[in-house]
């Protein structure tokens, strides 16, 4: 492996776990391991646990220390990238920690760190669906939904540094029923918890078998176990989000006019392409004007991968810049 | 005026009327004249038409000819700005119209080309209500909803230059009532037939004396007349499409985390401030995250100048780059 002088490594770092990954001049994953987060035991902790992974992840990949030239960390929560700090991370319960200094400091290398939305996005662009676009859209569909802009090769943070946010759009301003976001109507939770409130109501469901009665197991794969079975319910529900999502890409494509959209998260991989098919009609039934139907409807391909291959690919980006 | 060494000329082309005028290095209005369109006799006598308008102009500024650095033309439609093609524009009847080109050869100037709303946002951003912001979404309510967008001090076209359309973004996703877009929600014409609506479904309103019953007389004057009398039935009707600009406008913020917003077109000058407040209103209760409230929504101080004044600092931008 004596070609790799110059790889990164990737962190994706989660509310619950953390990936890491070496990514070698090829852009292949050399190496990978993961690990709890454990956020409770503060950030202390969680950096020094970060520092033996990514360690343990060097070695893994029988690289010398010095073909390593940066670490990038993909961070759930509003991020400011100028500074490499944390400003606000709900599931970590941190605020303005500087993460990029701090990891630096154990580390003995350069770190760069994103939102984990916006370095999933980046992950497809470089490596993934939307690679040979100049510009695209990342919408992932989770518990909630966020998204991640490229312009003309760039990420784009915008002046507060919080672009992306296309889950807060709202979709439906609604008039006695309030307005209603993007993630309110489509999200994986949503689109479970609609589920059981129909079930609930006595509509039958393939569901209900499959989960033993048990609502809080509806998640991305029993959804795409009932829509596969073509349970009348699910697909009514499932197909009505993608509605939704297909609208408000629409909306980001109309406003931006964006050669591509990449829709990545559990539910699409579980869903596949069929997911993607109920989105691209609904996005060409709103878009403006008629020709921006030529933009291109992807399902991300990297996976749970986007977030560290993205990582280490914004680390070679924002240090070899 | 013999300061003015680097003068540029702007023409803001409507569907009926053409207004032109000369800026002086200082940005000021030296001289302006305005004349019909006729699109009626076609592309060529327009053109005749243009070139007459922009000689009488200079003429009227006292500038000498080689003063006049170049000319900005914003148009209606979808333009070509790298090839200063007009590619379709409706209200002209214009196809693949070479119009800088065609501009260039009458007028032995530079000439550049761009849609009327980007030049109306360029405008209120350099020297409007939109100055000292780095980047910000111009929004114009009129017969149709327009937008522009400026990001990074750079007008943002876009893959397909189409860029800016917020007037065909989807607000109201809509079960059986099918899609809105804020267009159908709130544009000028919008809110003149929902109120002549209202008004024929027999609903009291100052307005129908106003007009003498003359439902066509509906436009900005009028239904700001009424509003300002609190006629109830308008007060409604506007402050419902005001608070949809506001989502619309929370919207682009939330996906792009701009730091200004600047309202224009013929109602907003109508209403003036009370428009702007509901709309502000709207904007904070919808953005996210809560840190972009303070993201200003602002009307446009340039008005109908907008246009052309936008159109000769454009001029400047491009052939000074």
């Amino acid at each position: 492996m004596s070609h790799h002088h110059h790889a990164y490594v990737g962190v994706d770092l989660g509310g619950t776990n953390m990936q890491c990954g070496v990514l070698g001049a090829d852009g292949k994953v050399l190496a990978r391991e993961g690990a709890k987060t454990k956020a409770d035991e503060g950030a202390d902790a969680v950096i020094k646990r970060m520092r033996k992974l990514v360690e343990q992840v060097i070695e893994k990949s029988g690289l010398p220390q010095d073909h390593i030239k940066g670490l990038g960390v993909g961070a759930p929560g509003a991020i400011d990238v100028k500074k490499g700090v944390v400003v606000t991370a709900v599931n970590l319960r941190w605020n303005d920690l500087p993460l990029a200094k701090m990891l630096e400091k154990e580390l003995k290398m350069p770190v760069v760190v994103d939102n984990d939305v916006n370095v999933g996005t980046w992950g497809e662009y470089k490596a993934g669906a939307g690679r040979g676009y100049d510009s695209l859209l990342g919408v992932f569909i989770g518990t909630g939904i966020g998204g991640g802009l490229i312009f003309d090769g760039k990420l784009f943070h915008g002046h507060y540094l919080t672009a992306g946010e296309i889950g807060h759009t709202i979709m439906d301003a609604g008039g006695g029923l309030g307005k209603r976001t993007l993630e309110n109507l489509a999200s994986r939770s949503s689109i479970a918890s609609q589920i059981a409130s129909l079930i609930h109501a006595n509509h039958p469901s393939v569901v209900t078998e499959i989960v033993e009665g048990d609502m809080t197991r509806v998640r991305s794969k029993v959804i795409a176990q009932a829509y596969k079975a073509k349970d009348p319910l699910t697909v009514r529900v499932v197909n009505e989000a993608a509605r939704v999502i297909g609208y408000a890409a629409a909306n980001a494509v109309t406003l931006l006019s964006l050669p591509c959209v990449v829709i990545g998260g559990g539910l699409t991989e579980a869903l596949g392409k069929t997911l993607v098919y109920e989105v691209q009609n609904a996005f060409e039934d709103a878009v403006f004007p008629p020709e921006l139907k030529q933009c291109k409807i992807i399902a991300s391909t990297l996976g749970d991968d986007a977030g560290l291959i993205g990582a280490a690919l914004l680390a070679q980006e924002v240090l070899t810049a």
